[in-house]
């Protein structure tokens, strides 16, 4: 492969495009994780946080992958054999899955077709089946990285609510946080799962529990072996801004600065606005190409990224391989079940109308160029979308 | 104004999008301009820099403005009073004419349109009628950044010949070099001015001199006063890779970087090629919206920038700041006697097909939003050019 | 505490003072992980790492700090209940021991005084008594860094050999890797523990294991559950240069410069060699102080930090905040049984003759400045060892 | 020559040290200079500036060295053939007398022994013999960076007063501004000329003329051609935030960020403090090595850099090489006159106390390991000042 001119665009569903501010904060020195200035940027750090979590519980933060944030919530919280209501909705659910299991629980699975989210009556129906009580935790991904469907996790809660069952709510927002609206005390999660590199503009390497009283009070008995993803000393320690361990101190540096950003300059409700737009337009671009977007019930659309299925007989992987080579675009890949069946489309992070019409016109290119049937005009449908839809307000400038 | 999420859209005709590599080598540190260190790259680079001019004559290099690029060949060349033949080809041609004037020199303007380049025949007709040789250079603009307009140095240099005058030529690349096909020594240029902040992929801070001995012979008998723009010195201590006063060392670093990309990644071919491919498109996508590309002949078409003209009565400022506003994107005003008249399209520099599908995106979608007559298509009769164009070879990658 | 001018010491013993190089490539954009440049990388980056640990077998790179190393090195091979082998030789090791215990495991604590290492006739003796070999591993930290007390890795596999007993045999090399000499193969070690931010150079949130076939062999049976730091999907996936979840990318990129500083441009011997001269250099400092070095066996000197005992009745933390507040200098502190009676000097990672000087005028003037008892002629002392003793070869050139 | 570990000490008396937080600044993309966010931005900066000068007088900021600033001065204000009062106190006076010459002025030298500043006696004397006021300007250094000797500038304008000459007063201050107390407006300049790689703390390739009314006066009849040195254009342009001619942007970017530092972080009075006492700490080594400090006068020595005389026979260049070959020490070398005789010491930017003890143990082992003879003890005498002598207060911490 050749390195070509101009920037990469890199719109897979994470990680996202990284804003050079975020870069250049990560770029600074390393400093004592146990000195004082570090200790003031934690602070600022965690409470942050809370923030884009829409919590007033602590938020911990792992040096590790979204996938160590989920093993966090598992372990502090569960039994070995503890039963756990799992749900098939793609990839990434079933990698949860197979984690539960190999760390010893017992999860039920309700199967899905990965073109919906969870259904809150399939929740109420397996919970009130569950007279004795002896599933411990209900587990939910809000966005399925793998298919592009949203789970609507306030009716999922709800849905526990009518059944009045006692099982934690677990929700993994690695592909959603800081891209579409998310509301941990509102919607009455008791762990959040989130990692650095997808709507908080971040490398990876960060990942994150935002940790109910309820989902506390669990870890006092919850008799999985634990000693890194431990939430007990974890807390103990940030309540005066340090770490049981050696954090990611660059990291953190990059965080602060892309907190500032989201919260402060942009304003979470932009945020979301942004991404609701750029999804939209996305969307009429499949259609207007007479392609099919895997997702098929419009309420679980996702803002973050949108699954397009190949016609038959067309290989995404050719098709990928062709868009990165000739247009420098680097695309999503379909996933196990999904392989060669479909190719994703980030459209989240730090990202504006300009980069998508780009991205838009490189897939409309590359259909072209790899001979995909296909109509023209998608990048015409959603130019028309986004110059007559209103925007949300830009990010307020940073000050120097 | 906010501040937008997303890259900034930099398409001005320079500054030009700086490449990632290229900034992080400026922010290293500085270093000992006396050292070896520094002596060993100011030896590499100013050996690069002959193969971008395409010449075995030094090239100086001026911790300057490209500004004072034009300067320098003047005051290193000429006397007081001393002719010059010049050309009214556009808004910079006559800033050079100003300062022409300004360091005591006289002179000889052919007027133009702003629409065309310099017509050979005049040259040599100019020459032709000059019998005593008073006219001691004939200065050129390559490539008329306010116009998008080139000349064709290589028929000036024949009729210069035809004339058999004897006048140094010079030619202002400052928009032109490492963008479109640029031979000093081929086209028996004297002094060739350049920049950095165009073709070569830097900010602005460094401007050249690529000079003949013939130049350097006038330099020997040339009355106005000098300094700090004196070659003689430069050229002494360049010898052994050290400078006559302090060198912006940090971009002198960014240089060589871009140097490797240009002629050893990319090869510069492939460089210009995919010039002449970004500039084709963008005239398929003006012609598509109905608008009138200033540059009336299509031998002259600039392959670094496009300068379209607004429908009467529609205002470029206007446009422009609504574009910027919107859409995150820098497009180029236009200047004097274009003023609010016309706005040019930055094409060259680190760049690629997605992001001109992005720029045009962005132009096509302005149009709309502040009224502008136009009929839609253009970024779709672009893509239609891009796709099916052949392209150069891509930049060999990079060593790690 | 005010901001101070010029740049800060960062002398704790990890972590280290980061290359601006390596910085400068952790800030490049993040890229695609599943993607042919990041594969490339990927492959390069372990088969560097290689080198370093002196193994031919393979080495897990995990996006965590080197707790979560530790966490690895016993999940994969152990199983609940088993019995360790483990040595009170610090602050280090006694977290290790209760990260054994909060898994399950039973270690066997050998109790230490914290100013000596591993005594190999213990391990053989406590190894001889094992009849049964109930004893699964033993664990040892190579450079203690809460006291700069080094265990004699080689002697110990010898007493273990001796003793002919199959434990495995774990070595944390988390300050010592990259600083002092280690050889994975050669010391027939079965798991070597390592992070990214002492010796390497990096920023916290890398870690690592290297790997032995025996310990793989026991991998295969252990029961602890595990599922992040699980070794064979991570082999599998690193075959190809791919991870089972997403690596921490950006530190990856500085890994590669960091190694490529470390094995080609100044080659392992050297940086060694650095170590142990900046050790002895600091050491006469200290005797010259009429202080007293926390180690007790000069055969067990640390290289890459050296513990020092504050004299009765002075308070390290004082003397800490004294010097940071004044000198910009940052000292490791006196930790759990140490506190607020040692403070600790990190002479490793990236590092060099007058960044000592700095550092050690910095103590010797704390000293005065907080009224610690003390000789003055700390300072002298180093220089005048460091001028007559031989350097290594300096560091190679890099390539621009 | 190897690249060794660690950090390099470029302690040449210019370029300076720069700060990480200006060189990541300076790494910021590049924007367009005619557009609003960079016109908010030289509003700031050329605002900023007059703090640092000391002036309601506006500051001119060109594209270039030091040595263009110097050329701007003479060409703004002065005519072909005027008479002008230059002294004889170093290398840089020497060339601007050169340049001087070289743009057809007429210098009155008065001669000097490099070890002296500018004796204002003489001044009033040579201006009192001027009957015919025929002498247009006074010319002075107020640091001379080959020597390390300054000139008291309040003292100079006192005789010029006192003979009741109206010459413009101009005064070269690039290796002192924003080192050394100075006062453009109190002290009656017309023209400072400043650079931005000393007490500034940027990379060069920036510098600054500030310039006065009654200068501003002169430039209205000043004969000299000039162009890109013209201030009027410039004034007039920057009013509204912008400029004639492409700024050098990023260097700019820099300049913002330093001038944060230094006037609000700093606060000028401690960089000045700072500064004094690290002058005072050096001058005590070299005293302490028995080695002879190049100023004679107390009264005149420089806080930005120490001159020392090597003792006879021995060479300094010689030594710098083993310095910066063993120790990774810049050092700066003996200039024309002084060449091979003296080696200069840089203890200006951004600095604190404990580089200046890495510097003068550099200094020290270098003594030492070449063989020239002196005593033991600089850097002890050093230190026992540096602990003893009060220092500034600190910088203000930073907001994120």
């Amino acid at each position: 492969m050749k390195h070509q001119s101009g920037r990469h665009f890199l719109q897979i569903p994470g990680p996202t495009n990284v804003p050079d501010r975020v870069l250049r904060a990560i770029d600074g020195a390393t400093v004592d994780h146990r000195g004082p200035e570090f200790q003031e940027m934690s602070k600022e750090v965690l409470a942050g946080l809370k923030q884009v979590f829409k919590t007033r519980s602590p938020v911990v933060i792992f040096p590790a992958s979204g996938t160590g944030a989920w093993e966090a919530a598992l372990v502090n919280t569960l039994s070995p054999g503890d039963r756990v209501l799992m749900f098939e909705t793609g990839h990434f659910a079933t990698l949860w899955l197979n984690m539960a299991k190999r760390l010893g629980l017992d999860p039920v699975l309700v199967p899905g077709d990965w073109r919906h989210g969870i259904d809150p009556a399939q929740v109420e129906a397996k919970l009130a089946e569950d007279k004795g009580n002896s599933i411990k935790a209900v587990m939910a991904v809000h966005n399925e990285t793998s298919t592009g469907v949203t789970t609507r996790i306030a009716e999922v809660r709800k849905a526990i609510d009518r059944a009045k069952h006692p099982a934690l709510f677990m929700v993994d927002t690695i592909s959603s946080l800081a891209s579409i609206d998310y509301r941990h005390d509102e919607w009455g999660v008791d762990v959040t799962v989130a990692g650095s590199q997808k709507g908080l503009m971040l490398p990876p390497g960060l990942s994150f529990n935002c940790v109910s009283d309820k989902a506390l009070a669990a870890a006092k008995t919850a008799k999985l072996p634990r000693s890194y993803w431990n939430w007990e000393e974890m807390l103990a320690s940030n309540k005066d801004g340090w770490f049981p361990y050696t954090p990611a101190t660059n990291l953190l540096y990059g965080l602060r600065v892309a907190l500032k950003m989201l919260v402060e300059e942009e304003g979470l409700d932009n945020v979301f606005k942004r991404h609701d737009r750029h999804a939209e337009a996305t969307r009429r671009a499949v259609r207007a190409w007479g392609l099919e977007i895997l997702c098929l019930n419009p309420a679980e659309y996702s803002s973050s990224l949108t699954a397009v299925l190949m016609p038959e007989g067309h290989s995404e992987i050719r098709f990928r391989e062709a868009v990165l080579e000739r247009f420098n675009l680097s695309l999503g890949s379909g996933l196990t079940k999904l392989r060669d069946k479909v190719f994703r489309i980030g459209h989240l992070g730090d990202f504006n109308d300009l980069m998508l019409a780009g991205t838009l016109a490189g897939i409309e290119m590359g259909l072209e160029l790899t001979g995909v049937p296909h109509k023209k005009g998608g990048v015409d449908a959603a130019l028309d979308y986004l110059v007559h839809s209103e925007t949300g307000g830009g990010r307020k400038r940073a000050a120097a």
